[in-house]
């Protein structure tokens, strides 16, 4: 049953709390700058943009069906392991030309990073001089609730919502120490040395009472400990990793190729980045977390069980190579080897000049607005219906949320209605230039 | 108000009758009799092999859902300006190996085209010996229809169904004679020159009481005069143009993009085809009927009168080059320019190696075996419930069906949804290998 | 019979002075401006940075082989449709960042444009306000060869050079207006149609004694008037159509595939570029004189004649599509369809993103350089060595040039190495970074 | 000094003796079969249409130049390590249609392979029942000196060669008993476990004074001992690893990069492929043999120690992916990043979709002619001349042969000639439809 409970008002400023105050976050920052000072329109976001159909066909702005916070009510901050300020670090992220950097110059500068929790053990190819030391991981927790505090009473806000925008952790396997809230308790108290630092977080901004969205493919969300104390609290998370290039163009053609029943019989991909994540996924541990997000969004959406005669023999392969001369601007290459009536071969390639921090800047603008918007509906665990954001969405109980980009947004239009229909305060200020 | 009249059954034959027994027809043929020698699945078929998603979620086979045709009572036959049986055409078409052309060529050689109705005004590029005379177009049209019914008595049917494959006509401006029934069959007798051989075969279907789908850009079954005859006489007619490599790729992209307000600066396409089709594009007015077709896509799937700073600036080119190497092997060549955050320009190019009548095929099949299940429900006039296999598909009345290929399959969803609702008899014999 | 005349050294200031101040020149004089600052190496120029193989294998600097001129010693000028300075130019074409731009501002902006001969009948697409008025042909050529000298009196230079980098003229055929030098003089008195503005600037710097390099593909050099005209004057030319993107790699790739016997059975050769050069080739007129300069490449380096199985049906088609999002920076997409042993196919796909006016700017300048090389060098007429630089490499008598470019490197080779065996005086000052 | 002693003639019956009998093989030897029956040319062959340029410019057929072994004189005979002859090996190629296999039938079934050498620990994912057993590596030296014997005496022929046309043997490091003919003999006998099949054959071959050329990327004829040997007995011998995909369009594209100063910041190429050699390049070990052939070739044309702004700094990554969907057809996908004037970055991208043995086969009957040729002209040792083939060219002494495939181009006309120079018998048969 859905919850009848009004939706709280969007009054008030609301905090975006980052650990990772990298290439996205400093992306993220420069833009919503760039937005409230007319610049540029919000491009890329849905929740700024975008219109939500009615049930009877009308469309209306989500801003106006939904009461989301306002962009002049956002204050950004967040945690790094380098020590410069948003504009230093956009700066070395070289995801923006200097002289939009230098538009935004003032409101980058504004936001200095708070000490990261870092465990070179969790990820091997980055180093930084800003990073807490404490005598347990519990401790390192505790930090980061009285930075959360802290923070929101500097700057008078009376919200906050998270973002993970750091590196890709590497790959483990969920242990006895992740099963319950008292285990993962007392193994933050032991040191335990399963519990990575993007589950510090994650316990963090939960016991705040603060929901949190992942943007990369670590369990930090995935854990029952972390979903269990999210539901006892009264917490909204949303997770896994933010579907950017690739896997976001795999899943608006495997529909549609499924859709008109044409077999496939491969699905080749490789990709090239010259980004820290490109230098973090160099790592083989880092690689197998990202391998395990990219690897499973064919099979769901092609349905093998139902059509084994085109999809049952699927050779799927996904490359990632750290190439320094691509930057940021990631680049992937895919071949689909598919066939058509009597089995004849065709072949699909596509060759996606992208951009790593410009496609997940909005997704993480979105995923904040609208989890914060959730937390104001009541709604706590896990936020299954906004698996349009994600590469590898998390499932809330039993019931797999789709990879078919558009069944995902057909399930974010359905609770965007719930939520509508619940909602007496709408219609926020609009900031942006659209 | 939906009729709710009982779904007439799927006994006796059918016979499928094809205007141009050229490298699409000859490849259906060929396939379903693959298909029935259970040689291969009917690849790309939903109605063969896909299934319908029920309103509590359940999947159905399409096939047991509603009381489609068999492939086993299916009789084919057809028109064409050159003499040779389908084997024949088929060996020169070129689409299948000579392997699977010798194992298909007893149930080829039985279809021999009867003698077409054919003006070279309107075809620039191609000519042929079999080809119909008489003292007028109204003559031409008696000799359809005779032939229909010829057909339909020598092999013993009950029902047909037609599906237009022949060549692109050269664009025309709808006039005068194509507004009214009766203006229209002056036009026939007075050997009016905007009466093309596609409305001469639209008209005698219709006087036939035979379903026609129209797989070519000519506006045969759009004119006015065509539409109120087959409402008035109760067929049902569906157009234009299937749905196959580069458009079909654009409808899956166009409404990935939108879904997550990823602007468009330009889409730059371009085809090269070497078969009958590319020669007959050759020509400036069969082009200028493609690119009609071909160029309303995105805009309407985009909607830039919503997202003016998204999509209210696209430069959008559109290029057919007749390429003899590539034989009907069609390529397509995109070039995407998007934008995301800030802005900031991305690419995407997307090469696709389709095969023209692979593809095209199945559409064909799906579209005969759906136009009888919708004559038997008793819906007549445009049939924009299909408009998932058509690149410009026809509206019936004032409303736009859908480019978006999610959106047509869910209409494709509702309406079989529909005729299910009121069919008492399902589950025709399984033919297929699947 | 070579000369044995000595070279004459390169002392003194040079004009290089180039009708079309648009993106090329711009281009060129902002990257001469960042060598001499040090700002980046001559990238691209080959008489800047290359070496010479001497007959015994050895390696010599260009710049130590041959007398060049020194980049210290040029001074910029030219004339256009536009009144603005290069800087202004410049910041229209938006070649380079504006970050360059701002680098080399006061260079660009010390060069103005002198007004133009221009036509409306042979450039469609453009127009602009600074343009000479006069009562003949005859007359606006010797306001040209006024404008030279006073531009060489004004800027103390000993000697000019001249570089055509302005748009392509509509294609026209040579008739007997261009047939001798005395049927055109009478022509540009009469103001005969036919006489184009390219040609009456080439017949203004013949007449001034300054060589003379064509990067468009208009005929001014190659007309029989112009080609006795400089050789009676002792003036060095050379034509035509700076050999860039698209064309460059086939001339790469050509000589590649008949080394090796491979065949070739098509080429399919698309462009999109959104500059004035774009818009200009838009007019089927100009488009006309650049197709015909791009088609013959294939066919003379694969040699039909001597390979009829390999090379004897190749159906080669090349498409220009102006593009606006594109801007300066073209893009190529070439699909070549081969075939190897027993004729089985295979296919080479090449998409070039390339930048038109930075290709061009080295080959303006090594253009510049030796010309002026060879008018100290005594070497009149069409200089047939440099093809290297060239889409369609101007015949020096019956003997028509390599568009291998391979085979144009060795030319280029031998010459140089001819010329440094006449030189005395070398090694010049060393500007550059390098 | 070269040798004036004259070539000998081109009488008698050659054997083509072939480790592997595979995809490669048995695509050579259909298509030699239809060369000889008329039915095509002999494509990529240039052995067998090409011409030599002479020193006055002249075009002269290779075939008349110098003194070949002609098609009709061939038999073809080899070793494998499946037992099936040559026409079930060529079907389970999958390289060539059935249409084509049957035509070829006849010739195919003729050749049987003989047990092969073979070693699992060399070639780790296949394996097969048709090997030879024996006490030490020298006993099976021994065994295929006898082969060699016993098949030229059992066709009549006069003179035999080879072309290793076997799997790729993992990376090993030359050692001890590598270095002499003594100590390679007493490894032999002691069963080295360092000695790898390919070595065994190298020295049966070099024993059996029949020359080699190999085509894999083993070190088999590289290591001093074979060379020695090679040379004591005077055998020609050359190597390595075909040059037939991505690498023979590297070495057509970066001299022309290199001619025009371009600089190159990076490449990236990645290969999939689904054969046997695909199989076996998935085992890390026969990779890195494979890598160490591919990786050198850039750097060797672009020459950073002349041009370190140019190509001081490229980032090169060769990937190779086992992908059983493209079966022998492999393709490749380069994206280059490359730099012009004022380091403005610039992209190319190729996709090569190639077939690996329909490039090998005429390169293996291309260097079975020449170095037959060779043996005949008393050229013993190395063959460096021929590097023109290779993607690792060996070579002879100190020098190392080009990569640039203009360059190679270029030895192979001089070395021709010099035969040529000798030769007084010339123009064989000519067999071929050319």
């Amino acid at each position: 049953m859905k919850n009848v409970v009004e939706v709280q008002p969007n009054d008030g400023k609301l905090a975006i709390l980052i650990p990772g105050l990298g290439a996205v976050a400093t992306t993220l920052i420069a833009g919503v700058d760039a937005i409230l000072a007319g610049r540029n329109a919000p491009v890329g976001s849905y929740a700024e943009m975008g219109h939500l159909p009615t049930a009877d066909g009308e469309r209306v702005r989500v801003k106006e069906a939904v009461p989301l916070a306002s962009l002049e009510d956002v204050v950004f901050g967040g945690w790094d392991i380098y020590e410069g300020n948003a504009y230093q670090a956009a700066r070395r992220a070289k995801v923006l030309s200097n002289e939009d950097l230098s538009a935004c110059q003032e409101a980058l500068e504004r936001v200095k990073p708070m000490p990261a929790v870092f465990d070179h053990e969790y990820v091997k190819n980055i180093d930084g001089p800003n990073v807490k030391s404490a005598k347990s991981k519990w401790d390192l927790a505790e930090s980061i609730v009285a930075d959360i505090k802290g923070f929101m009473d500097a700057n008078g806000c009376d919200r906050a919502v998270g973002v993970w925008c750091a590196s890709t952790e590497r790959y483990i396997e969920p242990g006895p120490v992740h099963q319950t809230v008292s285990a993962f308790e007392n193994g933050l108290k032991e040191n335990h040395p399963d519990i990575s630092p993007a589950m510090i977080y994650a316990y963090a901004f939960v016991k705040s009472g603060v929901p949190l969205a992942n943007g990369a493919p670590n369990l930090a969300l995935d854990i029952p400990a972390i979903v269990e104390f999210a539901k006892r609290e009264g917490v909204a998370i949303a997770g896994k990793d933010f579907k950017t290039g690739q896997t976001l163009m795999k899943t608006m053609i495997s529909p549609g190729l499924a859709a008109r029943m044409i077999g496939v019989e491969g699905w080749y991909s490789t990709n090239i980045l010259g980004n820290t994540d490109g230098a973090v996924l160099d790592d083989p541990g880092s690689f197998k977390t990202k391998e395990v997000s990219k690897l499973s969004v064919i099979e769901s959406i092609l349905e093998p069980e139902l059509y084994p005669e085109l999809y049952g023999n699927i050779t799927h392969r996904v490359r990632i190579d750290y190439y320094p001369p691509r930057g940021d601007n990631k680049e992937g290459w895919d071949n689909i080897d598919i066939f058509g009536w009597m089995n004849y071969p065709m072949q699909i390639k596509i060759n996606f000049l992208c951009r790593d921090s410009i496609l997940a800047a909005p997704v993480a603008l979105d995923l904040a607005l609208f989890m914060d918007l959730a937390q104001r509906a009541g709604m706590s665990g896990v936020q299954d219906w906004l698996s349009f954001y994600f590469k590898s969405p998390q499932r809330n109980g039993d019931v797999m949320p789709p990879h078919d980009l558009f069944k995902q947004q057909e399930d974010l239009f359905v609770t965007l209605r719930e939520i509508s229909s619940r909602s007496s305060v709408k219609a926020p200020k609009i900031a942006s230039a659209s």
